[in-house]
């Protein structure tokens, strides 16, 4: 079992060609014993965005603070607090801030990927 | 692909000797194409809870509005907003509201699980 506070946990800083102004942090994975799927979380600053890119595992995103955008099936989509995102294997997606404060989202990946 | 928020979904209410004051929302599962975790949201007012139960599946929960408590390890545990928690398979557990203002979570199951 395990009760942590995401706030509590020490942020691996994100900045390069790829990945811009991003804190991800990982809550539960797998030696917690946690087999089955692993739970992170990004926030990102102003300007902050993730890769483009596709993987053949799926993602399952929730939005916990700010606005943002997500880029999949050719177009930005619209996020806001509580938006929930299904990333099916394969499809190229994107993840980015539009506003000054941070964007900050929950997104769980199968063991079949990099935990964090 | 699915893009939704919460709030535009129609939730399940729950309220009986088990269960009191809350309302369910099945976010992604499996007629989304999530095969591997269903993503459930759960939103509970004043003086709501969850059921005192165990069961063969684990929970992974995030925290997304309000202040409340989980029972594990036969003590309750302080849960704000951010809060992670893993609920291992077979391990007794509940949630409740602690405010007057409503109290939300994610919670992520495999599909042994029941989606709702």
């Amino acid at each position: 079992m395990k009760v942590i506070n995401y706030t509590d946990i020490l942020p691996v800083t994100m900045d390069n060609d790829m990945v811009k102004n991003v804190a991800g942090r990982l809550l539960i994975g797998r030696e917690d014993g946690a087999n089955n799927f692993s739970m992170r979380l990004f926030e990102m600053g102003s300007k902050g965005h993730t890769p483009k890119h596709s993987h053949p595992w799926e993602h399952e995103v929730f939005v916990h603070k700010g606005t943002g955008e997500v880029f999949m099936d050719g177009q930005w989509h619209s996020l806001s607090e509580g938006s929930a995102i299904f990333v099916p294997p394969n499809v190229e997606h994107q993840f980015r801030n539009t506003a000054d404060k941070d964007f900050a989202f929950v997104c769980l990946v199968p063991p079949t990927a990099p935990e964090l």
